[in-house]
């Protein structure tokens, strides 16, 4: 890895900046930044270690997940803040899979905070900030031109198990996983895994106490929030930040 | 017939009444009411002949679909504006079936009017006034006890079923059917189509002119909401309003 140059600047997104690799086509760099947002932008915040924990968060699970068999775009952690990935087109439908009422599903169904489901369910959300990513179920983005029915199916089976090998992962170390979002895209005909998996896209609550340890302290100005990122990166990989 | 008495009212919605069979428990009759409500409830109105139009249509609808196949609460027509039906314990999801993008649709997904689908759409609203009839999904449905996977599967199979004979009725008839909501429910144990189906509930363009002829010329103050609704009784039945 040592020859890899950062080309131009691909994309900046809220919490995430892509690169090219120079003369690599194939390949992309992702820059996880420190800056927050929410609420589709509303709510904007920033704080040290943020992009390093989600990075090596990340990075931790991408690589546990390829051992047991799921295909991601995850090829190496460059830096702290910095991921080397296999370059997708992304499916435009972000994946969340529940294991417990929370968020818009407790917003949306009126449902009790926490309520525990039988079964997890799987919802996809379209990825268009102009309209707020709104919740659409399977036969509308087949309508759309959003997806295929081939794509959807594959990227349901790989979500719920995901679920299951992440689900498990967490409660040997004392987390509940609430709810998460995945993104996929294609690298070279493959559906892979993509984005990012971390405290900014999971919901992770403390088994023993329900205190939550994710995004959800800044949403909604828990407070703690720089110490339930580094207390996740702990329980996952270890490491202790400087 | 002749001996029916109605007993007293179960229930008052925005459009219908409900009222018990005297000595029968296994049937109801609705009434349908000349009122209209749209944007759930913050628009009012009210029209001469709506129920009649309504139930009309509703009751030459529903026998249609009997002669094909489908289990529908349909009894009988009483009178201009009361239907015998069988009783149901509704499921609470409301089925939208959409041959082309209208109504919410577009204001979700951004899609233009009138696009064609190359498949049709399906989805469920959760019925619920205080939470305005959200959008849910199947695996939602499930996870809340709202309705069972041998439901879902039968509600589905026959609302495809009924998008297929009413495109081809209305075909015959030269209006497009653009969209329309079905709701279901058990009537000791076996599913049937139920509620109503009609210019309040369906979307319906006139095949060479695109005129609207159904309940957004009420919600969006386009005029000729009356004629409208009477070219749709013609159309379908014959009939002329006196």
């Amino acid at each position: 890895m040592a020859q890899l140059q950062k080309g131009k600047l691909l994309y900046e997104g809220k919490a995430k900046k892509v690169w090219e690799v120079a003369g690599d086509p194939d390949h992309v760099i992702q820059e996880f930044k420190n800056d927050a947002t929410a609420f589709n932008g509303e709510k904007r915040g920033s704080w040290e270690a943020k992009g390093t924990v989600n990075n090596t968060v990340a990075s931790f699970l991408f690589r546990y997940l390829e051992k047991q068999g799921i295909k991601t775009h995850f090829v190496d952690q460059l830096s702290p803040n910095e991921m080397l990935i296999k370059k997708l087109a992304i499916v435009p439908l972000e994946v969340i899979m529940r294991n417990r009422a929370a968020g818009s599903f407790v917003k949306r169904y009126g449902a009790p905070e926490g309520l525990v489901f039988s079964e997890p369910t799987f919802e996809f959300s379209y990825k268009r900030d102009d309209l707020g990513d709104p919740l659409i179920n399977e036969s509308h983005a087949i309508a759309l031109g959003v997806a295929t029915q081939e794509d959807i199916d594959e990227i349901r089976a790989t979500a719920i198990q995901v679920n299951q090998l992440l689900k498990a992962f967490f409660e040997e170390r004392g987390i509940t996983l609430v709810d998460f979002k995945l993104e996929f895209g294609k690298h070279k005909g493959t559906m892979l895994l993509g984005d990012e998996i971390s405290p900014d896209t999971c919901r992770f609550w403390d088994a023993a106490t329900g205190k939550k340890l994710d995004k959800d302290r800044f949403r909604f100005d828990l407070g703690g929030v720089e110490d339930a990122y580094a207390e996740m990166l702990r329980r996952i990989t270890g490491e202790v930040l400087a």
